[in-house]
């Protein structure tokens, strides 16, 4: 560090800003990026994300995973579920994941995210090389048969408005760097296309 | 990774998320906490964070800044200045900041953050030992002369409403953990307080 030009109590504003993007990706050894993947409610997304960031995590890579479990609960707990308000999650899904990028992390967000235009304003957030939207391509009966937390079955019944697939739309991904069917494979099968993906895409330049 | 429970199409529940706070921070061998710089405006907060930021990064620590710069042109720039508006960028930020703890950070955090309100709704957002709150205690007389942004004379003016320490209070820390006066001494020398606080408490447990 170059300390005499700041040595004097007056001086305070810093001259440069050494650790920038480069600098925490390099620590990290990795290029940062966003995994966004998007789909219907129960085709898979947050249990893909979760084996690639166990497979990222143990090859040393710096990853965080956000997804509407952290979200929902903290960061975005004052929004609902309006149209505004879920064009509102995703900004800041979008403007945190930045962040995250910016801190040289690899960043798996899982959202359904059911808009090209929301998905679209996240992307012009990040160069081109930073943004892989993994278009989870499962196809509705099987997300219906699987519903998790039942929530076809109380959207199919009207005690869920608005709910994606059924009672509101999902425009799909028109070109997404990836596509995956999980009802094609075992989730370690379907982890590993996006882990191919990936490799070579995440090493330090 | 253990593959064989999970080697069935129809069982798409992650069994686990092994991927946690203590293993990334683990693999940045560090604790992760937050450093809260509060103070007046021109008190010297980002550059003191600054500073300890890049010795932090210097040896070797996985660190992040938040502050105006990133968080009002991103994530709130929604927001104005109303004390609503106010107390919503700064409950915003305290919860990116539980995130980036989460995934294994040091976050280093500046913000004139003038309510005890506001900084106690942070802090109890994390453990006790995550959240260290330095109180930048540089006399407003100091912060005055020095107003690099010509923000005090505007406020003495009128032209700005509800300026800290002018038209609107700063309400001091009365148990900070580090309290620090830049008027004291150099920037360096300032910053070096900062981190013998630190040392001893980063390290990985």
């Amino acid at each position: 560090m170059v300390n005499f030009p700041l040595r004097r109590a007056t001086n305070i504003h810093a001259e440069q800003f050494l650790v920038d993007k480069q600098a925490r990706a390099a620590l990290d050894h990795q290029k940062p990026l966003v995994l966004w993947f998007t789909g219907l409610s129960g085709s898979g997304k947050s249990t893909i994300a979760k084996l690639v960031e166990q497979a990222l995590h143990a090859e040393g890579r710096h990853t965080y995973a956000l997804d509407g479990d952290n979200l929902r609960h903290g960061l975005n707990r004052d929004l609902g579920f309006t149209d505004q308000d879920r064009v509102e999650n995703i900004r800041r899904v979008g403007e945190v994941a930045k962040l995250f990028v910016d801190a040289g992390l690899i960043v798996l967000c899982s959202f359904i995210s059911p808009f090209r235009a929301e998905r679209r304003m996240v992307r012009e957030l990040f160069d081109q090389d930073e943004f892989i939207e993994v278009f989870v391509d499962t196809p509705i009966e099987e997300c219906m048969r699987r519903d998790p937390k039942g929530l076809y079955a109380k959207a199919m019944s009207g005690a869920i408005k608005n709910f994606t697939g059924i009672s509101s739309p999902y425009e799909p991904p028109e070109n997404p760097e990836l596509r995956i069917n999980t009802a094609s494979g075992s989730p370690e099968q379907i982890a590993e296309i996006v882990l191919s993906h990936l490799r070579g895409l995440i090493r330090a330049s």
